[in-house]
Order: C-alpha cells, then structure tokens, then sequence
C-alpha cells in the first residue's frame, strides 16, 4: 500500500514510526515548515526536524524534540554573550542547522536538503516539506503579532490568540513530490497534528487542497483531541479561536472539504452520529500513543480504515 | 604608555597578555584577519578569537585555540552528517561564530563586531581587525594554490611552499581605529607571530605599512624565531619561501622598513652586530614566554626598549 502522511510534530512523529512499523514499505511524509524559523542565524525547521530524527531514531522522546544524547554548550555560552536564547538549540541539533542553512544560502531547495539530511541519518522513508516556499504561521495577540514559535516557545502559549495567519501560503507552490505523493497514494493519513498550525497551513497551499479533493486515495485524519482537549500543546486555544469546535467534531470540521473518515478516542464515541451527518466516517478506538506498541496498533487501525474505500 | 600590539595568533596573545599584566593601560590590539575562513557556512577569524579568549582569560592553553571547558559534540555529529571535520569548532566556539556570521550577514563590519563581542566576554583592551574588508593568505604549493587554513590545518604544513600571496591586501582598507592606533601610539609593539602569515598581511595593507614607516611612536618586533626555528607554527617553511633567512635576522629584514629594535633571544645574540648594521637596535634576553611570568618578563622588556626612542 502506498501511504502519503500529512505531519507536523511530537503526535505526528509517533504514528509515522508506528506506520513503519506495521509495515508500510510506500511511504511519503509531508511536513509543515510554518513553523520554521531563524535562530542565531541559522534556518530551523522544528517539524521536519521531530519527524527526521524520529525515524533516525534519535528523537529525545521525553522531550519530544531536539536529539537524544545532547549536550546545551553552545546555548549556555549564547546566554553568556547576551543572545536571546528561548529557542533551545542542543550542540548536536546545531549540526543539523549549520548543513540545512548552508545549503539554503547556496540556493538549494529546502526539499533537496531534507532529503539529504535524512538520507545521511539513514532514513529511508520519503520526507518533502510541504514548499520550498517560505509559509509563515502568524498569530495575533492582543500585543500585536508574533512567529508561531514567539507565541509557542517564548511565550508558552499564554497569550490570547484573536487570529491566525498563514503568510505566504495562498503563493507557495507545493514541494515537487508533493501532489504526485497525494494523487498516487492509496491512502493518505492526516496525522493526529495541531489542526491549525500544523495541518493548517498544509492545507492553506491551494493545490495541496486541491489534489487532497481529487485524489483516488482514501484520505484518514486521527483526532489530535481527545474529550474537549488535545492530547499536546495548543490545539484546543487555536481551533478556538478559528471558531472551531475542541472536539473531533470541529477536527472533522477544518478537514470537510476533503476527509473521508477520523479515527476517534472510544471517549468521544457520542459524537460518531454527528461526525456521519457530516459526511465523515468515525473509526473508533484507542488512540492516545504511550509507548511504540500503541504506535503501531494506531497505525494499523489506521490502515484497517483505509479498505473501506473513500467516503465521498 | 600607549601601545599599540600587532598580533597573530597563539605567540601574540601570550605578549598581548603580558602586556596587560605589567600595567599597560592603554592598549590596542591590531590583528590579522588574513587566516579567517568559512566553516560550516560560519565566518571563522582564528587569531582574533585566539586574542580575545586569552583577553577574557578563556584561551586553552594546551590546544593553544579555542576556549577553556570546551566539548566536541557538534563537531561529533558533523562527522556523521558527512561533513568535512579537519577545521575543529568546539561548542562554546560555536557562539562566537554564530554571533559574528550573523552581524556579518546583517551588513555591520567585522570591526563593529569584533569589539561588541569583546565587551561582551569583559574585555576591556581594544581590539580590532586589521581591515574590515577581506584580505586572504593564499599559499602556492605544488598542487595548486590553499587557503592559509588548508595549508595549516588540513594539511599540517606538511606540503611545500612556492609562494603566498595576500589577496585583496593592495586594495583593503585598514579598519576604522588602526592608523590612528600606530600614529598616536607610544609604542608600537610588533607581537612574536608568524613574520609571513601573521604580520605579513597586515603589514601588506599599504596605508599600514606606510604609518608603521610614519608614526612617532617606537617600533618594536620580538622575534618569533629561536635559533633556526620558529618557537611553534611553520614561520621557518614560510619565511625560506619568501627568500628570508630563518633567523632573527630574517625577522628584521622582513620588517626592516619601519623596525627600530628586535627583542631576540640570548641564544641569538651572535646576530647582534649584524642587526645594527641592519639598522636595527638588538635587544638580547630571554623570550621564551611559558608561562605568565615569563609573559610579564618580556613585555616588561619590550617596554624597557622603547624608553630609548626612535633608531630611525
């Protein structure tokens, strides 16, 4: 079976070890890059960096970003020299940061880079960015505007959000594999992901929406949101503020245009009826992932939902 | 007194801190830039990070580079990312180049920077580069022309010399402070550094050259040579390459247009009578520095020589 998974981090991360681990030999993972950002000069890319070293092998699972086995020299001696250092850089995670924002200045395209960095960790599953175009998540404050990573890590996501923004998506052309990933795949997996800064600005690339639309493939989300709230990080504040119900029902919502089935926490199983009426089907089981054994149970329950066919 | 110190790297900032040590209060450093180098996309600039860290007390002195409780980890995983490693940046190092790439690309000269980064470390002597434009020691060896760090590092010196050229050197502009620092010096205080790579450069920018020739001030070189060979570093290859005795009396004559005195070594003093002959006042002791007294010791002479006034 040939998979297309839609990413963003720690959640995302997860159920794409998990989908190589049941099996799936095919598979393409699309990343966001919104939340990419520059740091001491140096281009991060916090999303395909979780989901690279995640299939490495080297993500710091407790920390659910940066490396295994790291080291903070350099941050230490950043703070010493007076740099802002709010966004953590370990010495090894630096590594990949000097390579990526080399290339970058060199001209090369961000998805050329990815590829090659995975290749050189020894990953073997496809790894795109979203675009080689630079899309911004900004988020409105009543302090004014900030980078997705000013409201995430510097502020905690303690600010109230009235808006969010994705600068430069309507523009941004898809990454070169990207819609042949999405038109050529049996299935593609929405993984359990932010809805609004995650998925979000993936789905904000108009052609990225649109081949979600056409495609032949089965397209399966997994709710990031469990009862009224996600599983991490800052999910529920952000789908509120885009008006969106905190529940899988509001998750089914920002997908509608092109879903075909959710894969929801057996708690949320009274929403099943709604989520039919509005042409989604549920697929209801466990779906918090604690430990690789339920990476691997999700993915196939995953996978199970794909055989059914598409919804629309 | 003030001084004004022309430096390379490791013998330079042993004087450097001498020279702090016997009481100079007015002290501008003047240092080659003609070694720095690109590194993982990081502007490098090896003898002004080796001055300023042995000013800010941070200098490891048994590697003679790079900072004091320093660890590898990037460098560990730029191996393994496949990148080229011969060029050595510890952890901590990474900050200062961070720092200074990034003022760089933000279009503030290496001058500016040089001096924020500084005072940031509690320096408190002035230090500047010799020209905020890039000047580079190209080294001619049978296989083709090197970059001075190619040459050194990478190659260990192991390679033979044809011939080094100073790229940009005729064009560069001295950096904003240096002709004032030689023309209102006291003192202008040649360090014991590389007479071919080190001063050379420096030396090599003509309005350098022309105020050292100018300036009121006393000018005094001590000799980076001991005997037939250089106290540390290829100095002895590189000045046979250039057609100069490797001797102190190949010092003098490679700084013979603006040199009053030379401190040479007791085991020198045979070159005496010759030096005078040359133009050039001897001044005889011990200046092997190998440890902070012996630092102390010979500033403390090099001052001694300068009370006498002008040979010219």
């Amino acid at each position: 079976m040939r998979v297309t998974a839609l990413a963003g981090g720690t959640g995302a991360a997860k159920l794409v070890r998990g989908l190589v681990a049941s099996g799936v030999a095919d598979l393409t993972v699309i990343v966001n890059t919104a939340d990419d950002t520059e740091v001491w000069g140096l281009h991060v890319s916090p999303d395909l960096d979780t989901i690279t070293y995640a299939l490495a092998g080297r993500l710091d699972l407790e920390r659910g970003w940066g490396r295994t086995d790291e080291t903070f020299r350099c941050l230490e001696t950043m703070a010493a020299l007076e740099e802002p250092t709010w966004f953590a850089l370990g010495d090894r995670d630096l590594a990949t940061h000097l390579v990526r924002t080399r290339a970058l200045r060199a001209g090369r395209p961000l998805s050329q880079v990815t590829a090659e960095i995975a290749r050189r960790l020894g990953v073997r599953v496809g790894l795109s960015p979203m675009s080689d175009d630079p899309v911004r998540t900004r988020i409105r404050t009543p302090a004014g505007w900030l980078s997705f990573q000013e409201y995430f890590v510097r502020e905690k996501a303690r600010v109230e959000v009235l808006e969010v923004a994705y600068e430069g998506a309507a523009d941004a052309r898809p990454a070169p594999n990207v819609l042949t990933a999405i038109g050529d795949a049996d299935a593609v997996v929405v993984c359990p992901s932010n809805p609004v800064t995650s998925i979000g600005p993936i789905v904000a690339i108009p052609p990225i929406a649109g081949a979600l639309a056409a495609t032949r493939a089965t397209v399966v989300a997994v709710s990031p949101i469990i009862g009224g709230a996600a599983v991490s990080g800052p999910a529920g504040q952000l789908m509120a503020a885009r008006g969106l119900p905190v529940s899988a029902l509001g998750v089914a919502r920002a997908y509608a245009p092109w879903l075909d089935a959710l894969v929801l926490d057996g708690r949320d199983r009274g929403l099943a009826a709604e989520l039919e009426a509005a042409g989604v089907r549920p697929v209801v089981g466990d779906i918090l992932m604690t430990d690789r054994g339920s990476e691997a149970a999700l993915a196939r329950r995953v996978l199970g939902a794909v055989g059914v066919g598409r919804a629309r």
